[in-house]
């Protein structure tokens, strides 16, 4: 049986806004009747505990990957919980291990994010109000950066990019 | 529900002698009948792979941490795959990440994550012939570690342990 | 005596165009008139390499920080060889290392160092002609984003900031 | 010119015995007036300080490579200093950026960097009164792992492996 595709959602902690953890918990309910895998940061915090929760929410598998040291730290919706201790050295995890990353939002820490995905080719699928940011990381990285306006239309975007992974 | 034991698989890779892969396939499948997690260093080759199919054997749930950046490098029966990219910047998190490490068998590879295991007073098991291994790491950290003669002997160890974490 | 500053200098590697590396020459020779300490990536490549020649022809003093495992990777013109092999995690750390981040021309990589600097609130400087990377990081870091249209408008610049750090 | 060698002197922090740091600090010295490069762990702590110590006395060149985010945690005596952030992620650093790799004492955090030294096949000297150490760390890397038993018989043996490097 081939492995379930890991999707990856970043977005903001603590600054995150009413829409950014809305969307967050409608994606992990989406990713999660699709049969697929939500990725965060794994914190009780923003966009990365709403997504959890909301794929819990549908029965769907999760996983935390940390930046502190501390499994205590996990948000309680992370499945299992990688433990790096890397601080900001855990973002490329984060990316390296999404089949698709997921912008929910965006801040510095999902800025990085983004730019690492860019980099590795990965597919990049943006849902924010942030006009610049579309801009910038469409310019950045034309070949597989994707915007899109609701949950719904990210799980389309997934559909159609993951026929390419 | 609380989250289930994850158990760390450290040893060689390409060196593994008969005795350890015999050991690491063991461990897999008694790992996987308490319900508890199999975790490795991910790749096709030696304890690694050995432990990981072990677990899938007997229906057990695994994570492999991959060094490298190409998540075709994992072994088919890594049902999670972590993609990290760091080379040996790798193993502190398959220590972190695992609330008790086995060491089963004993590389440098392994003799690097046994020492952070000991560093964070993590649980650590030794099964291995290699008796200069055993004198120097149960007093480099006579607190957390322990050692075992079989895998059967392992796992009675974990339970024991487990209590304590 | 207090350690000497050391500033960033990111920017593309094999796409840096002819106007990165004509201004990352130059900032290499101003940072070391000040000097300062010039760190970049250390590869043979663009605006790492390009930034670390022109330190050099100033008598400057350099550090290049591999992503690689292999010293040998380094440009001739890096005093200081760091080695993490790390791959992408190594962009952390040219940035915690730098008292000021500038950005010479940007791409991916460079923009994952960028967000990393607004992250962790360093003094960041934009020398480039990508309108979209102005008004998007201008946006997330207004503390800490300045625009520079020269190389020495940055160095103007890093005097300014210096006095905070 | 060629790039001056950097000598790794690894070891225990808070609990260095008296005997641990006034070797660190002979070593340092003699590193230094060879005209080599001294590089530690970077804290004002143990082996790691009393190494930088050493080579300032003799005017020598210093790195500190901080496990830590915060360039406030570096001895005074670290000319140049490396901020990581990766807690013990920075391990790996350490020994690939060093030359030749000296543990000056053993305790958890040095195993981990000795284990690393003889899985990249580094020349690895080992001074400290553990014999269980010693015994372990020889048979692990036979090819690597040098005994000395005074700073300057580390200083012998250094002289001894550069030709090779």
């Amino acid at each position: 049986m081939p492995r379930a595709y890991v999707i990856g959602i970043m977005g903001p902690g603590e600054k995150a806004t009413d829409a950014d953890l809305a969307r967050a918990g409608k994606l992990g309910t989406l990713i999660a009747k699709k049969g697929w895998i939500t990725l965060t940061g794994g914190r009780t915090s923003g966009v990365m505990e709403a997504a959890l929760i909301g794929a819990k929410k549908a029965g769907g598998q999760t996983i935390g990957i940390l930046s502190t040291k501390d499994k205590k730290d996990a948000a309680e919706a992370a499945d299992i919980v990688i433990v790096t201790g890397l601080n900001s050295g855990r973002n490329i995890i984060n990316v390296l291990t999404s089949d698709v990353v997921v912008a929910c939002g965006v801040e510095a820490g999902t800025a990085s994010e983004i730019s690492f995905a860019i980099k590795e080719k990965k597919p990049t699928i943006l849902l924010t109000d942030k006009q610049a940011a579309i801009t910038f990381f469409r310019e950045l990285g034309p070949d597989v950066v994707k915007i899109a306006n609701s949950p719904e239309e990210v799980i389309q975007t997934i559909e159609l990019v993951l026929t390419d992974v």
